[in-house]
């Protein structure tokens, strides 16, 4: 029997042991769904922490059902541990890792690096990789298959398979979540998406094979420069609607009434979160490599860019009204998070807009009933205060995040000033100043 | 009575007559759906020929439905006129005229212009004026009110009322048409508001009131700007995909797999119809008035002025692998309107793509089953060729718009190469040259 035939064997008769590298929002779900579905799990991270929870039965991700996930655990299905040599158990591996932008913006690899260098220096032969990271096209191939051979001394097509298959998690939706979201997978080899399909197909009900990693890799990217460049484009739209007295949620919600043709996007104080403000990113960079500019990308991030600071001169505005400066005002932000009702603040712009008014001298303090303590990006240390006594003492507040619960009556009674970044106020009042 | 209490009181005894002004894609459809609603409708049109064929009964828009406009002229209901004096006999002047952009891409007003001038120099007073055509934001209160008012002598919110409802037509589709698409609605004041609403709802299901004309107006641009966008974007990633070695079709397809937060836009040649390529630059153009650069819509814009010539390469890249040069070449296209389906070429990429390689000196032919003849931008005239004789003569076919029964069997196996701009031929080939 060849290694491939063993493998599809072993998956057919339920004996696989899945390996899944990185038990962050992509990874914990995805081991979840395969040990729901019966599949022995073995999770890696470089975190004792996480590992260490996992273990005692403690989930960390919302979410994820906590009854499924007891039930992994207690049935023994999944277990976590901080020792990659334990990989050559596995028989597939899948890595979910991060995949940040440095400082400069420019793609950080050293996650998918240290995956594969931890991958090819323990896996067994017969082992299939899957990169589920968001990352530029030509990554799985160009990047990690010569990485891989190199450092396991394997063979790609004999050894082990090599594919691409990008997480579509959506934090906080309730109608999609890893089982029931389908899932793109591109193998190097016909062999590789047979294998990949085997495997998918026990956590995730509907599997869409690509004819290779690299349409794969390019069909997140889509997905997220989509997402991107129309954000971008209504937030752009929004300030120019301030200044012409048109209000640009009167206006999307007009246009969703037609009937086929356009799909609603919200403007915001920027866009956060760890995969719509950087993922595009990837693509520009690996674009400069085919000597080709990404325009609409570029100017995309260029209106990102500047969103923290066009929002410190709405509160600027808003404050001026009221013959007060930013320098000495009491500011107190409503909402962290990068979107509503969960508790990640990554590329959240109300860190950067309390940055930028902190650097003015303002007073700022936050509330968040999902995030208790925040570091912003330049190093300020803020726990979330009780909303009552900062929306009266505030001389203005900033509604950041339209978390559930946020009370817009209350707030147009007690508040001075509302700078309302989120349309969370519809009543028409003196005290509001929208984006 | 008031004139505003005599109009909503003929209106609900459906003894109103609706005068609609521009007998073209929007104002023919407009007219018949008010006429088989029972309303009386005239219509007016500088053109002696539309004017005439109406009366005569002859429909020359494909998308009415033949039997509701024999019904329409049969019954008297509807009548058309090039004699604008008799706007005075009209309750209600629904303004359906083109807004083009001139040479140097700035709005061409004059159609509006001239159509608010026939209004105010015949109309009596209780006369409700909507304009349909697209616009910037701010046209029917700054542009129109003023010039209404100054050569009337009549008095806005007494004499008559304006209001803002932009057309959605979508040519060639066969779910939404006039009367079951929803129309937004923006009037200057409550009562316009009302009396519009009461109109308009005798031709059209659904209508959606908004605040005011500029917030109609914005609702339009945004839709379009929307679509504009999406389409630059997806053409410079099918570029990128192009030099890649990425098929963008398949990571569109596969991208459309993900159940929330995606639209699919397919790539082409450029953008054409009387729309998209215009209605943001309308936005762009007032923007300017405000100080603010709308620089999503300029690089979109950006993409799409360099398409003809991108697309001229691809037809150079082509050819040269055949060691043929443009110069000299025989080149058919395929489609010359500007989407599948239907009979309108207008700001069609096919024709500037024509432009450029005469230019270069190809000997330059087209077919299209839906349109006779042509002339390019550059006022070169055109007549359909056959089909057979020119793929079996051309060195080299373009296919520019994929109309319905364009079979590409037929030319894989007749063409010598293809170059496809619309993913027709699904089969891989060595002929074929892909967008």
């Amino acid at each position: 029997m060849t290694y491939s035939e063993i493998l599809l064997e072993k998956i057919s008769s339920s004996r696989e042991l899945v390996g899944i590298i990185g038990l962050g929002y992509v990874g914990l779900p995805l081991a979840v769904s395969f040990s729901s579905a019966g599949s022995r799990v073995l999770g890696f991270d470089k975190s004792e922490e996480k590992t260490a929870k996992i273990n005692a039965a403690k989930n960390y991700i919302s979410d994820i059902s906590e009854e499924e996930f007891q039930q992994a655990v207690g049935s023994g299905l999944l277990q976590a541990t901080t020792d990659f040599s334990r990989i050559r158990e596995c028989d597939a591996v899948l890595i979910c890792v991060p995949t940040p932008l440095d400082v400069f913006k420019k793609p950080d690899m050293s996650f998918i690096e240290a995956a594969c260098l931890d991958i090819a220096r323990n896996m067994k032969p017969g082992t299939f990789i899957s990169l589920e990271s968001t990352t530029y096209p030509t990554t799985t191939e160009d990047f990690m298959l010569p990485l891989i051979e190199r450092e396991s001394g394997m063979k790609h097509g004999a050894d082990f398979w090599l594919a691409f298959s990008p997480e579509r998690v959506d934090p906080g939706n309730k109608d999609y979540h890893t089982r029931n979201t389908p899932k793109v997978l591109g193998a190097l080899t016909p062999e590789g998406l047979q294998i990949g399909q085997a495997i998918y197909s026990k956590a995730i009900e509907n599997i869409h094979p690509v004819s290779s990693p690299r349409v794969a890799e390019m069909v997140k990217i889509l997905e997220n420069t989509y997402r991107l460049v129309n954000i971008s484009l209504v937030n752009e739209l929004a300030l120019l609607c301030g200044k012409m007295d048109i209000n640009i949620w009167e206006v999307i919600e007009a246009a969703q009434t037609k009937p086929f043709g356009f799909q609603a996007f919200y403007p915001g104080p920027g866009i956060g979160g760890h995969c719509i403000p950087l993922d595009p990113f990837y693509l520009e960079y690996i674009a400069k490599k085919f000597n080709f500019d990404l325009t609409m990308i570029n100017t995309a991030g260029h209106i990102n860019l500047l969103m923290a600071h066009r929002m410190t001169l709405k509160i600027t505005s808003a404050l001026n009204r009221q013959q007060k400066s930013v320098n000495g005002s009491k500011i107190v932000f409503l909402g962290v998070a990068y979107k509503p009702g969960i508790d990640d603040e990554r590329e959240s712009p109300a860190l950067k807009i309390m940055d930028e008014v902190v650097k003015k001298g303002a007073d700022v303090s936050y509330h968040d009933p999902y995030i208790p303590q925040v570091k912003t990006p330049e190093g300020h240390l803020f726990r979330s205060v009780a909303l009552e006594s900062a929306v009266a003492e505030a001389d203005c507040v900033v509604v950041t995040t339209h978390h559930p619960g946020f009370d817009p009556d209350y707030l147009l009674e007690k508040a001075r000033l509302i700078v309302d970044l989120r349309n969370l106020i519809k009543r028409p009042s003196e005290k509001v100043y929208k984006l």
